[in-house]
This record gives structure tokens, C-alpha cells and sequence, in this order.
């Protein structure tokens, strides 16, 4: 087996020598502000031998990838009512089809596409006292930085433009699978979505997914063993839009991408990584992102197949 | 951590005694003829650590299983050139659905859907000499089990029945994703389903999966590494039809299951476990077996996530 | 040939007679309030022979109806060139899919779809210097009713549970096929759909469609024949949701309902009659009136078939 | 108003002078050795004033044109029950799409799809002696033109690669809504659209459809006055696949075409006429047919609307 270290930095040295392919995601004015050519990697084992490469202390916007965090602070709160909600199926379809929904009667796939995040908003809502603030509170915890923020200018950004959000959101409302008024749960929706860390940050918010024992400082345990494996099992099937088969595949690695160019994939009882560069693959997935962790499993022998 | 021996006696023992739920298939009238509560498990580890319990030497019909051994001979003999027929993502569909297919313009969503499989049927014909002598030599080889056969009366039974199967395999010949005439194609893909084997059997063949560096009796590895890596992950997102998410999700293993009731499940480099009990649920699942390998990851402790 | 006096008189007495079915709209509060039982009939010759029956002098809400006018308003401002943003294929789906609008990337189907009707209302916005006062001085002008006025509690009513229409609104915008914010066009669209009129204003305000000669008070052609033609000619494809094909094989004349209860059809040259009764059938068309104008040109041996 | 005479011909002749646009239908090999550029006329009105121009004497595949017959044929034997397998709604999807049957159940939305005339077949297969003479002989009653017959080689020409159908007519099957075996009913439906006719021969086999009172030879009503308006009424909202909007929107009459290149349109009450020319448009109706019947409705200011 080729050392962590050594493996990280040939690979990271040899995609940097390559053409960064892709797009920088264009639909959210904001974000099209980046450097496209950013990237960074950050990498921890269970055992905290731990790595940065490249531009991993740069702040980014983490979006999708904070799917995860509310789900899990949902889970965690209400338990298994969750999946009355919202289903743990893969889609099949673009993150942001109505088709399906439409079909599933207002009951969203996943918690992972967007329609799903948005229930799982609509919960935190109903469940939290000032759902932004204890939203990000619990972010800084998981993550034990404190400095962690939202973007209010990319959540701007997005709820300007956002009507295809806008539509989905009134649209599950319509089906009657929400409690709160969509515009109050597109706040939440894209503020929680705005959320900026760099890689290094997330790879410590990810911890408790990575290792099962994890407590935070207060002594608390963030989600159960059960709860965790089955975060890690729906990142695996849903975490990569139409493309988590793809990344199942290829990376066979739960994980979950952001269009702002970043991917977290866990190895369970083992690491946690965190890649980004903000050109994306007509799939919506970070092209280096992908083509870094294809390579990291594959060099490494390790997968969880 | 319970032993296995240990977990796998409970749990067959409380299953046994709790009420068998589900409908054995109806739509291929031979299978109705079995009894529904046949229930048998079949376990082995990396070190041949094995048990047997319950009905694991009764013969089933294997179904929708054999579509894992068609999809590894097929990568086997034409490697990655296979992607271009057969996609990798899971179908969010029923396991039928000619919907998809028509928006995907022919190429099904991944080898485990029916059409997914008849196109890898369509691969085999155009490589083999005797496709179906051929196919059959191969899985005893895989299970060093030279008295596996065809049920001819399977086979008949489902052709006999099988509009919606003729329809989805003359769908993909009017797209152009099939070389073959969809007779030829129907014909061995009916056979190719109609294998049948019991639990000890099935365990056996799939060995391959399970250990990385297993090779036939003769010598020969049936994949690399990375070929069985990817084997098992399509198994984990897509393995379950549209319940591909939730057995992910509650069981945590790559696995496949039939409609003849069996599942195989796999943990990479620990074991292969084969539970067989005919009622389904309404997914098209074996209830019972849905639920024993539920219980046994979670009694173990023990799933790739 | 029955005269028509003796046929509206005595379709009206055995239709009244008999259970009346189905259910009032319920999904837009104000329009609960209603009495579910009102039954108003008027009709009008091109030679001005002309009957009221029932409850012809009741105003109702004639929503849906209201889409033939700002389609035709659309039609004399801006011509052809309409077509480039609405189709005039019937649907197949119900009025408020969004399943077809994401298949045809946000060209909905035809005018008189929910989503289309929001198109129509865009172009008007964009047209218009008072959008919503001088969409009503054309309604008055062609019926010549000055006292037609919109019902602001219902398009109150309507906006504030509206969740479906806002989606849809919204979905339409997301793919560029609409200049102005979906806010305003939803404002509008809620009143254009609450104007409130009774048989009689209904008739007289569709004269233009019925009499080819017809102009204002002021002299003013309101669509030339060729338009005419074409309005009527997607009145009798697509003027009842899915039901379109049903009424055109019942009823056999173009028209177009509202979920208020009301339903306008027209017989080109001849006759214009207006049906108004709260009750809905299944697919959301009076039921009374689908019942009544069948029976009326079964007894009539009249239509354009 | 213009003599159809004068602006027959007139229209003719212009045409006869543009650019003869679009392809020939080129998935059934036997149809591809027409000459694209043949364009025939051929007009009668309700008191016999008749009209050929071109090549009205060449026979011509008339395909699908063969739905309406073989519908009137089972709604004659069976009357209204028909419509318990079939719907009369237009279907907003291409003439085969598999899609909207399995959201309908395999109910066809309408007798002019392709599954929707399958039905048709299966109906008359079940109730006629001998299906394929027995309709041929109808056909003939009708036409009162005893040389109509079937084209074998056309009819064998598209079983050899009708994947499509095949598959459409085993998916019905699966759902429960056919009687007699899928092959059967193939077999009887290809050969069905394969009858040859000119463009004299189909608008006298129509005019059953134009005349109310029409009388075969042997004195036989075809059908009654209401089941008359219903099957045009049918044919006005789904008789041109999914461009019917736009053959009601600019021709304005009843009609129904095939990928012959041929169309037949009507007046009830008033004329008939078939327009024949191969080159077909891209929604599969004939370029010139359609712009003809167009230019004849506009110019003689005569449509049903």
C-alpha cells in the first residue's frame, strides 16, 4: 500500500500539470466571482496524521455539501419521523427535476437533492429557535471553529435568481409536505447553502462521519453509530446528483459535492477528505474533485469495496 | 463484537418465529409453484469460516441475481468498452420502466435494470460461441459447482408471460442499442434467470467478490481488482431495483437480490452471505431476507459504512 | 330541426330535475362560498334570437374563461408573433403539469394551460400601460358591460394559497420564457382570472368569436377572420384540460370552461351560449354544463361536426 | 367566397411551383421507393361536384389513414363499449410514445396513436370471421371500389423492423388490455396500413364521413349521425399525432394523415378531399399536404370554425 502522503502529493502534483477542464458554476452570479484554477486538498485519518495541499486554507462557498450537515442536525433532533418526510432512494434525475416529484406526490427521493434539503429546512424551522443562528452555531461546533459564517451576498445572489428553487419550493408546499411558508424556508435554504469554509474546516466538520466515537468538545455525541452509517449509505447512493453511481464507482467512497467546486468523501472508521477546484464536469461535480479521488482510491488500494 | 455463528443463529431463530410477510412473484407462473416458507442462509468469510442454516440446500431460482455473472463476464471479456451500452447510475425507476429508457434514447440506466441486463445478454451472444453452454460453464467454474443448470420450465414459463420483457427488449433493438435479433436476446436472457442453485451454491460463485484474490480451479482470476471494485459498487447503488437506497441505507452492503426470493451480499474481504426465503415485499424483495441482513449488520456491528 | 327555445327550455327542466354531482372548486377558498346549485343558461343567435333561463342574471367567477380574452387581447396587439412564446398543441396532462413544461424546456403547450395563460399575461404586462385596468376596458368594451369589474377577494383568495401556480410561474421564468418578475405576473394572472360576470355578460362578451362581422361600440374590428378562426380553433383542441377531446366528441363545439362552474361555447356563424353551474366534474369541468350543452346539440343536430 | 374549382387549381399550381420540402418516411424500407416528389388531388362535395389534379390516379400507401376506417369498423360492431379500452383525448406525445401508456395503464389516450389502433385491431380480430378480408371487404363497401387491397410487401417491410411497435404492442399487452396475441395483432395492423389506395379511392371510401346520410351500395348505413360527429370530432383533436393543434389552428378541419404522405380532410356536410404527396414534414405529415389544405381553407374562407 502506497503511503497517505505520498500518494496526496503525486496525485496532486500530476492533475495540477493537467488541463482543468469544466466550468465554474454560472447560475449563481457570486460564485462565478472565484478563481476557477483554485485548488486544495485537505486530508485526515482516524488517527489524525493529517495533510493540506495547495490552496486548502481558502474560504469557499460550501453549498450542497451543507446538505448533509442539516440532515444529520434533523436527524439528530427528531429521529427516525425524518423519513416520513423525504425518501433515501437515488433519484435517477438532474438535482432539480420537478418531473419526479411530481410523480412521488410531494415527497422528495433524498434529503440530498434539492427539493429534499428544502423538507429538511422546512424541519429545522419548526424545531429550532433562531434555525439560522443555531443552524451555524452547530456548524461551529461540529467543526470546532468558530469563525465559520454565512455568505449573505451569495445567499442574495441566489435567492435573486433562484426561481427554479423558488418553483420546487412552492411546488412540494402545493403537495402539502411543508409546514412553513416557502419564502421563509428559501431563506433558511439558501443562507444554509451560502456557508464558507475551506477545506480544512470541512474536512473537521466531517469528523463525526469519519469516526464513530467522535464526540465534540462538550463531551456530546453528535449522531448514533446507527445514524451514522446510514448518513454515510445515503451519501454513497444520492451524494453526486446523476452522477453518484458514477463517483460510486469510480471513487467508491460515500461523499457529497457542492457546486462551489468542493467534494467530502469519507472512508468510514478510516479518513476524511475534502478536495476543491471550482471548474465543474457537465454533471455539475467538481472535475478535478472527482478525477483526485478517482485517482486516491485507485493509488491507494482502499475503498470500501 | 458478536461472533458470527452466534448472530446468525439468533437471528435466523427470531425471524423463523416472526410472522413471514409478502407474496411470493406471481407473474412467472412456475415460481409460484414453491413454498413460501422456504427460508435458508448460506455464510462464508474470507478464511472459509462457514454455516449453513435452514433450507440452504434446496435449489431456487436464482432470477435477477445471475445478472451480476453475466455483467462480470461480459467486463471480463470486453473491459471497459461495456460503458458504452450500459450506464452505472441507479434508475430511481421501477425495474421495468420503459419511461427512462425512452428519455435516455435507448442506453439503460445500469446493468441490473432488465434492460440493462438484456443489453449485456445482446454483448454475450455477439462473444460467445454457445452463448447459453457458455454462460453456464462459466458460473460452474465460478462456483466449482459443476451441477448447476437452466430450468427449462422457468424459462418457458416467463417467456410465455413476458410481454413487458419483449416489449422493453424490442424498446432497445428500435433505439439501435442491440446487435442482436430481441428473440435471440429474450432467449438467453430467460435462461440466463432461469439458473437455479441453493444458498451454498450461490455463496460459492460469488466468491469472486468477496475475495480479491480468488481464482478458479484453474488457475485463472476472473476480474482485477478494480474491475470487482466496481462490480460491487454498481451492486450497492443499483442492486435492489428501487430499493436500491433503502437496503443501502438499513443494510450497508453491496448485494443483489431475486425475485425467486434470494439475496447475496458481500463484504469486500470479510464475507459473502446468501439468504433465501421467497415472499416479497411490495418492492419486490424477499421480506425475510431483507430484514435478516438488517439485523445481522447491525448485530455485527459490521458494514462498509 | 327542434327550435332552439323549445330545446334550451326543456334540456334545462330535465337537467334540473335530475341529482346534480360533483363538487364546487375547493381549492380556492372564496369560491367555496357560492351556492353549489346555481344553474343560469343564456344563449344568443347571430341574428340576436336570444333566451335567458335559471340563474343567468348571477355573477360568477369565470376564471379559466378569462384566458380567451387576454389570449385574444395578445393576438390584435402583437400578432403571430405570439406563437414563438406559447404552442397550441393540447396538453394530454392536467392544466397545471409541470412535467410537460420541463419535457418542452418552459414552452408550455398551448394558451389556455395555466402556464400558458402566464405567458399571455407576460406579453400583456410587457404591452400594456395599465396592465389589469386596461385588460378591463377591453372586456367591457367587448361586451359592452361597463360594469364588469374583478373580484378582489377571490384573487386574493387564490394568490395567498396559490403554491402550485407560483411553482409553475416560476418553473416557466427559470427557463427564460418570461420578461417580467413572476410576482407581477402572478398578480396579474390571479386577477385576470377572478373577473366576475353572469350568462349574459358572458355571452355578449364572446360575440366576437361567434359573429365574424362583429365590431365595438366604437367601430373597432376586435380580430380578423383568419384569428378568429385560429381562437376557436384552440378552444375546441385545448379548451377543457384533459378533457378536451371528451367534450369535442360529446358536444362537438369549441368553448372553454372555468373551474367556477362556467363553460362559453360557440358555434361559428351561428350561435354563442353560456352554461354556468358550481358543481365540478372529476376532471374539473361544471358538470351540469357538460351535460347541457351535450344534450343540446344531440337535440339540435347542431354542430360543427 | 371562390369557386373551389378556381382555387383548387390555383393552389395547386402555386405549390406545384415551391420548393418541395421534407423527407420521405425512411423507417419502412418499402416506402422509401416512392417518387417524393408525386403530388395528387382529389376533391368531392356533398352534391357530387368533383375535382382530380396531378397524380390522383396513383395508388399510394395510405397508412395510418387506415385508423379511422378500422375504428368505424369496431365502433359499428361494437358501439360505445369501445371507448372502455380506448380514450378520445389527444395525447401531446409523439404517435408512439410508450410514456404516457404506462402513466395511463395501457389505456391508449386515443384510437390514432399506434397503440390506440392496436386496441382497435385487437377488437376486431375478436369480432370478425376473417379479420383481414373481412375489413378489406368493408373498405371496399365503402369505397364501392372493389380493387383496394392490401400491399403485402409493404406490410412485411415494416413487420421486419417495426421494433417499436412490437414493443408498444406487448407493453398493452402486459398491461391486460388485449385479448388475442401481440403477433396476432401486429400481424392484422401492419397489413391494415398497408392498404394502397389513390387519392379518388380514399375520398370516396370517406364519404361516409362527409355525408350523413351515406348509404353503401347494398343500402347499409354505415354508421349513425352521432357516432358520424364523433369520429370526426375525433380526428379534429387527434388526427395529425402531435402537430393536431396545428392542423386545427390552420386548416380548421376535421382530418387524418399518414406517413404515406397522404391526408384526408373533411367538411362535414360539405366536401372531402385527400391531398397525397411523400415528402413529410418533421412531425411526420405531408409538407405540401398540409400547406395546401391550409392555403384551400384560407382562400375559400371554409372551415368548420
Amino acid at each position: 500500500m502506497v503511503p497517505y502522503k505520498e500518494a496526496l502529493e503525486e496525485i496532486f502534483k500530476s492533475i495540477s500539470l493537467e488541463e482543468n477542464k469544466g466550468e465554474i458554476a454560472k447560475y449563481i452570479p457570486e460564485l462565478e466571482k472565484v478563481n476557477p484554477d483554485n485548488f486544495g486538498v485537505y486530508f485526515s485519518t482516524l488517527n489524525e496524521e493529517e495533510y493540506g495541499l495547495g490552496d486548502w486554507e481558502k474560504k469557499f462557498s460550501i453549498q450542497s455539501i451543507s446538505k448533509v450537515l442539516s440532515l444529520s442536525l434533523a436527524y439528530k433532533i427528531l429521529g427516525a419521523s425524518i423519513w416520513e418526510r423525504v425518501g433515501v432512494e437515488p433519484s435517477g434525475n438532474a438535482f432539480n427535476s420537478l418531473v419526479q416529484l411530481e410523480a412521488d406526490l410531494g415527497i422528495p427521493r433524498n434529503p440530498f437533492i434539492n427539493g429534499g434539503a428544502m423538507v429538511i429546512c422546512d424541519l429545522l424551522i419548526s424545531n429550532l429557535k433562531n434555525p439560522k443562528e443555531d443552524f451555524l452555531d452547530y456548524v461551529r461546533k461540529l467543526s470546532n471553529c468558530p469563525n465559520i459564517e454565512f455568505s449573505e451576498s451569495v445567499a442574495k445572489s441566489e435567492k435573486k435568481i433562484g426561481y427554479r428553487n423558488i418553483a420546487l419550493c412552492n411546488f412540494i408546499k402545493s403537495f402539502g409536505n411543508m409546514d412553513n411558508h416557502p419564502d421563509e424556508v428559501l431563506d433558511f435554504y439558501f443562507n444554509m447553502c451560502s456557508i464558507e469554509m475551506n477545506c480544512y474546516e470541512l474536512t473537521k466538520t466531517f469528523t463525526y462521519l469519519k469516526d464513530n466515537n467522535f464526540k465534540t468538545e462538550d463531551g456530546e455525541k453528535v449522531l448514533t453509530s446507527s445514524q451514522v452509517k446510514r448518513i454515510n449509505a445515503i451519501m454513497q447512493t444520492c451524494g453526486f446528483y446523476d452522477e453518484s453511481g458514477e463517483f460510486s464507482f469510480k471513487v467508491g467512497l460515500p461523499g457529497k459535492s457542492g457546486v462551489g467546486g468542493g467534494i467530502v468523501a469519507i472512508f468510514p472508521e478510516r479518513y476524511c477528505i475534502t478536495v476543491w477546484s471550482p471548474r465543474l464536469n457537465e454533471k455539475g461535480n467538481s472535475y478535478r474533485g472527482m478525477n483526485f479521488l478517482e485517482a486516491f482510491t485507485t493509488k491507494t488500494q482502499l475503498s470500501i469495496f
